[in-house]
C-alpha cells in the first residue's frame, strides 16, 4: 500500500461539540502528515462552515452530507439498520475500500456494532478487541481488550496476544514486544482455566512473540510488559479502576493543598514540575482506543477530547496503516491452527 | 457475648519481622483496648524476648509454644495437614471456641485454607470471601471478595452483598450502607450473567438494604455506595489496579519534583500537606483483610505492615466481634431461601 494513497475516512458529527472539534483536529494531524487524504462525512453545512477556517485542509478532504448521526443514547440494535447517518457512512467507506480507516468521537457501542457488521473479523480471528496505548513508569504499554468481550475463551486470549504484538510493534516502535496475560497471580496455576489454556495456546503456536506469562495489575505500571491481554470484562475494570484512581488522588492532592496555608505558598514553585507530570500522563497522548481484528481499522476517539486528542487519534490511526497492520495479522495467522493448538490445551489444563 | 471475655489468638510468627511486629502491635491495640486478652501462638522463648518489654501486655497475654510456622512458600494444600505450626493453632483456638478472632501477617493462602477448613463456611452461605476497607474521596467502603473466589455464581454474589452490608454496619459505622455490584456499564443489561442474576436476587430478598444496583471502578472513588460487591477474580485485579495506579504517580510526582529546580525549593512549603494527604490513604489504617462467611472471624494483617498497622487489624477484628458479626449474619440469613431467589433470577435472566 503505497503511502500516497492514505485515505482516512471521518464521522464529523461524533463526539462532544462536532463537527468544530473534529474539523480542527484534522487540520492538525493534516499539518503535520500532509499526505493524509480525508474522506469526511456529516452534515455538510456545518462541516464547510469549520472548513472554511483550513483552506490547506480543504485540499485534501472530500466532504460527503448525511441527514442524520448516530446519538450518544441510541442502541447498537438500531444504529446498524440506518445507513444513513455519518458514522455508517464512514465505516462503509472502508468497506468499500476507499478508506483504509476510520475515525469517529461518537457511541462506542454503536461504532463497534457497525464496524463488526460492515468490516466483518479476519479470517482465523474470532472476536474484535479494543485496544489503547496507556503510560508506564518509562512509558507506554498496550492493553487488549478493553470491553469488547464481556466473556472469552482461551484461543480469544491467543488471538489477542498475536494482534496485540503486531500493534506494539508499529505503534509503540518496540521490536519485540513483552507479552504477558493479566492474572491474579504469577504461579502457573493461579487464576481462571481459560488463562491457562491461552497460555498454552501462545507457548506452542511457535510464533516469534516474546511471551512472558502472567502480570498482576500492580505490576503493569512497573514496565514489565509492553502487551497486556485480558478478557474484556477484566481489561474494562482494571481500566476503570485506573482511571478511577488517579481522579482519586489528583483531588486529594489539590484538597491537601487547598488546605494548607504554606503549601498554598508553595505553589509557584511546584507550576513546573506539575505541568511535566500532567504532560505524561495527559491522556490526549493515549486517545483513540481501536477496534482490531476486522477488516479495516476503526478508530474511537474519547468523546469528550479536544482538536488536539483527536488529531492523535487520527495519527495512531494513520501509523498502523502505513505499516500494514491488517496485513501483518494475516501473515502472523497464515501457518497457524489456533483451534488445533486450542483442542490440545483445553485437554492439558481441564 | 459480654465484652468483657473478647479473646483474639494470634499467630505470632507469620509476616516480616516476627514475631517482634506482632507483639509490639499487640502491645499498642492492648493500650487502647485493655479488655482484650490474647492466646499467642509461636516460639516461646523469642515471643517472651519481646514480650519482657511490655509487663502490662504480658498480664492479658497466654502464651502458647509451637515449634513450627508457615512459611511464605508454603502450599495451602501442605499447610493444612500439619497441626503444629503457630498458624495452626491459632485457627484452631477459634474452632473450639476459646477465641473469637483469629489474626495472622503470615501466607495468604495457607491461613485461608487453614480457615476455611476448620471453621467451616456459616449454615446457608456457600462461600467466604476476604473483604477489606479503603479510602474513598470523603471515607472508607469495603469490598469483596477480594480474591478468595475466582469464578462466582449469582447465588455467591448476593451472599457476599448479604455479609458487606453488615460488615459496613459495623466496620464503617453506617446506618444504611449503599450496596452496588462492580459491573461494566451502569445499564441493566451490561456485563456478566452471574451479575444480573446477582441483582435479582438482592432486589428480591427483602432483607433490610439499600441496594443501588450496578457500579463502575472508575465511580468508586466518588463516594458512590459504601460496600462494592465482585467475583474474586475482578475484585483482585480492580484492587490491584489501585494499588498499582497510587504507586505509578506517587514516583511519577517525586521524579518530577526531582528533576525541578524550583520545585526542589517549594518541597519545604508541601511537607505539611503531603503528610496530611498521605495519612489519608496510609494503608496502615485500612490494615487487616477479613475472611467472611465463616463460623469465626479470621483476620489477614498485611505481612510487611509495621506495629501500628498490626494492632489496626487486631483492633478491627475486636470491632467485629463486639458487634456479634458472625450472630449477625446468621440472624440476616434465617428468613431468606436464596436457592430459590437464584432459580427464579437464572429463570428471568438467562
Amino acid at each position: 500500500m503505497s503511502t500516497n494513497n492514505l485515505v482516512i475516512s471521518i464521522d464529523a458529527m461524533g463526539g462532544d461539540n462536532s463537527p468544530k472539534v473534529v474539523i480542527e483536529g484534522l487540520n492538525l494531524a493534516h499539518k503535520r502528515n500532509p499526505d493524509i487524504r480525508f474522506l469526511v462525512y456529516g452534515d455538510e453545512s456545518k462541516v464547510n462552515e469549520e472548513m472554511d477556517k483550513y483552506p490547506s485542509l480543504r485540499e485534501v478532504c472530500q466532504i460527503f452530507h448525511t441527514e442524520e448521526f448516530v446519538h450518544n443514547e441510541d442502541k447498537p440494535s438500531h444504529v446498524i439498520r440506518n445507513r444513513a447517518t455519518s458514522m455508517y457512512q464512514a465505516v462503509e467507506a472502508v468497506k468499500k475500500g476507499e478508506a483504509q480507516a476510520v475515525v469517529s468521537a461518537g457511541n462506542t457501542g454503536a461504532l463497534m456494532a457497525i464496524s463488526k457488521m460492515l468490516l466483518k473479523t479476519i479470517q482465523k480471528i474470532h472476536r474484535p478487541a479494543i485496544i489503547s496505548m496507556m503510560p508506564h513508569q518509562n512509558g507506554r504499554y498496550v492493553m487488549l481488550d478493553l470491553g469488547a468481550n464481556t466473556e472469552c475463551d482461551g484461543i480469544n486470549l491467543a488471538e489477542f496476544a498475536i494482534m496485540g504484538n503486531i500493534f506494539a510493534k508499529y505503534a509503540l516502535g518496540v521490536e519485540k514486544p513483552r507479552v504477558a496475560l493479566m492474572n491474579i497471580g504469577a504461579e502457573e496455576m493461579k487464576g481462571k482455566g481459560e488463562i491457562h489454556v491461552a497460555a498454552h495456546i501462545i507457548k506452542n503456536m511457535h510464533l516469534d512473540m516474546n511471551f512472558i506469562g502472567y502480570i498482576e495489575p500492580h505490576d503493569i505500571p512497573k514496565d514489565k510488559a509492553d502487551v497486556i491481554v485480558a478478557d474484556g470484562f477484566s481489561g474494562n475494570i482494571a481500566l476503570k479502576s485506573v482511571e478511577g484512581t488517579c481522579n482519586l488522588i489528583m483531588r486529594l492532592i489539590k484538597q491537601s493543598i487547598k488546605e494548607s496555608f504554606w503549601a498554598k505558598l508553595g505553589i509557584p514553585f511546584m507550576i513546573g514540575a506539575m505541568k511535566k507530570l500532567k504532560s505524561n500522563v495527559d491522556p490526549r497522548l493515549y486517545n483513540g482506543a481501536m477496534f482490531v481484528g476486522l477488516n479495516g481499522l476503526s478508530v474511537k476517539s474519547h468523546g469528550g477530547t479536544d482538536a488536539f486528542g483527536f488529531s492523535i487519534a487520527v495519527e495512531n490511526a494513520s501509523k498502523l496503516v502505513r505499516k500494514d497492520f491488517i496485513g501483518s495479522i494475516r501473515k502472523e495467522l497464515e501457518n497457524v491452527d489456533l483451534d488445533e493448538l486450542s483442542q490440545e490445551a483445553c485437554y492439558e489444563v481441564y
